[in-house]
């Protein structure tokens, strides 16, 4: 697959809401936002990172905030792409691709609308192998890209650049801004070149996206009763294969949600008819998930509420008590869990008090 | 007076903490950065505002956040000399001068430290005619010059451009990256030519700290017991003439101060020998004075406490229970109480539910 087109654009939008592992906003806007663009372009290019060229300049465009928001006042491509006029500005070259920041909801999207507006190419691949709540949460960061020039863009033509080799004090700095622009703020950041592209990425997140959203449209054609045993399938031949698990199979009992200092946080409480519980608590993602009081998943493993009847992603801002849901959990990637990774997107930087285990580490006495 | 040197630097400095009307730091910390920058310059040359050429661009350098920071987290000239550099590099010209944009407190010091250091003049003026505690309270921003580029430099070579043509929006939008940075951040801003500071400027404002201060010590050095009539005999013959009225003779019997977003906000109740109680609410600076409950004198005019003895200004970070003190209430000049001023530095800009009233109006049946 070389391509994102209308033909396959439904099978990427549920693929990215999966991969938003909770965050990210709704898939809907996503959706709509990119239809009107492939529309008019036909179809958006996708470069493998290995493949990228020396002389490639790519940049992220991102929403900044919190998905709450989004879905009320939703991301702008023309405002993203002043943002990234402002950047290239700034670093005295034009960009020649775009790079997604997330591989997971709404800014799994918005660089390919960016990018289909332009006529650039897309990187298939991204800084985070999934969703995460802050800025400097990147494969990008910690494998050395500079974030800055981290350019915020609102609505009315403002502009608020962020000149810092710092990427937690960009987003220190960047987050009560974002507050302040209404809790959504275009970004440009993390401008790479073909040499960081190709050592820096999490590859083939936006190929991955649209497998795993193939893989549920057939799960549900064929019938099949169980969608999340479907991806437990294709998990095991991705590339690379990754290990996953249903951790849970239940109701919402409880969700506890709050939008403060530019994010959504709070927890869902599952129940199984077995009188089990599971906890989530969230940052704009899934960060762990607690079988019965025991860690069975946690950050930067990937934690995934599913419908249980058609499989589709159950966003944090979308969690309501009742929803019958099943909770996968997936291995990250090797380039995730590094010790340098952990410091940043390990349990510890969303302050939960203990260490990352990997996911197929721990011992398993749930109900699979 | 054409110049600032170490003979009267300690009158400007007395006359800075005045025309702070309780705002602005504490005045010995900028009385040590500007003696240190005078033994190695000698002087530092005055322009007044009127004779600004054409060819001049000026810039305003000033601290943003809550004097309570400024006297533990030291305001720094090499860091707003940054910011200056990094808004040149943005506007693509060089700045010849440096014009103050509060009359009063460390603002009133800083860009003279910075001037001293870099060679430059400053203009014998300013934005505010006092201080204001938000950035687009200022002659500059409502007789229409641009306050953008918005640069704030940090003490780790930080910097955040703020690009937009609302100055309200740059306030909005700074002032929580001023707490970010530690609750004090150097600010570049305002860059004027030679017309807009003859247009917009409040003049001869750094020649009238220099003639408060030398009549406070004058008054002392001739025994006057009463320093606050030396400053309203003074002011009947300043350059223009103000109104001036002691509002309250008492001592300081309750404070209530909070350091919070960005400002310190709060009031200090007086109380008198007769019983008469005096409030006066603060946000950085003091916005009103009530005498037994009747507004005496509001924003914009100025509102000072005085020491009784010393005829020192008191601010609001150094208000304490039990301290004597005279109230004084100066006339602002008219550009401050224009219909488009005191939209913006009127009391309704301040959230209080009232017109403003010019003092020498105000019925007065006080104690003076």
């Amino acid at each position: 697959m070389t391509e994102i087109n209308l033909d396959n654009l439904d099978d990427f939008i549920r693929g990215t809401a999966v991969l938003g592992t909770g965050g990210g906003g709704d898939p809907y806007i996503g959706s709509l936002m990119l239809r009107q663009e492939l529309e008019k372009c036909g179809s958006i290019q996708l470069i493998n990172p290995k493949d990228a060229p020396d002389d490639m300049l790519a940049v992220s465009v991102a929403c900044m905030g919190a998905p709450t928001v989004f879905v009320e006042k939703i991301p702008n491509t023309k405002t993203a792409i002043e943002g990234m006029r402002r950047s290239e500005k700034e670093i005295g070259r034009k960009f020649n691709a775009v790079i997604p920041l997330e591989a997971g909801g709404l800014n799994a999207t918005l660089p390919l609308a960016v990018a289909a507006r332009l006529g650039l190419p897309v990187v298939d691949g991204d800084g985070m192998g999934r969703a995460f709540p802050e800025f400097q949460m990147t494969t990008f960061n910690f494998s050395g890209v500079r974030c800055a020039p981290f350019v915020m863009s609102d609505d009315f033509g403002n502009t608020v650049v962020i000149d810092t080799d710092d990427a937690s004090r960009a987003e220190s700095y960047g987050r009560p801004v974002c507050v302040k622009m209404g809790g959504i703020a275009q970004i440009a950041s993390y401008a790479m070149t073909g040499e960081e592209i190709r050592r820096c990425t999490v590859p083939r997140t936006v190929t991955l996206a649209l497998e795993i959203g193939r893989t549920l449209r057939e799960a549900r054609i064929k019938g099949e009763q169980n969608t999340a045993e479907a991806l437990i399938s294709y998990f095991k031949i991705s590339k690379p294969p990754r290990f996953s698990r249903t951790l849970f199979d239940g109701k919402v009992e409880d969700v506890l949600r709050e939008s403060s200092d530019g994010w959504v946080r709070g927890q869902v409480n599952l129940v199984n008819d077995a009188g089990n519980v599971m906890d989530i608590p969230f940052q704009n993602e899934y960060s762990r998930a607690s079988f019965d009081g025991k860690t069975v998943a946690i950050n930067p493993d990937l934690i995934m509420i599913l419908d249980r009847e058609t499989g589709e992603a159950i966003t944090t801002e979308t969690l309501r008590y009742g929803q019958r849901v099943r909770v996968l959990g997936v291995a990250a990637v090797p380039i995730m869990r590094t010790s340098e990774a952990l410091k940043v997107i390990g349990p510890r930087a969303f302050g939960m008090d203990e260490d990352f285990c990997p996911i197929e580490n721990i011992a398993w006495n749930g109900i699979d």
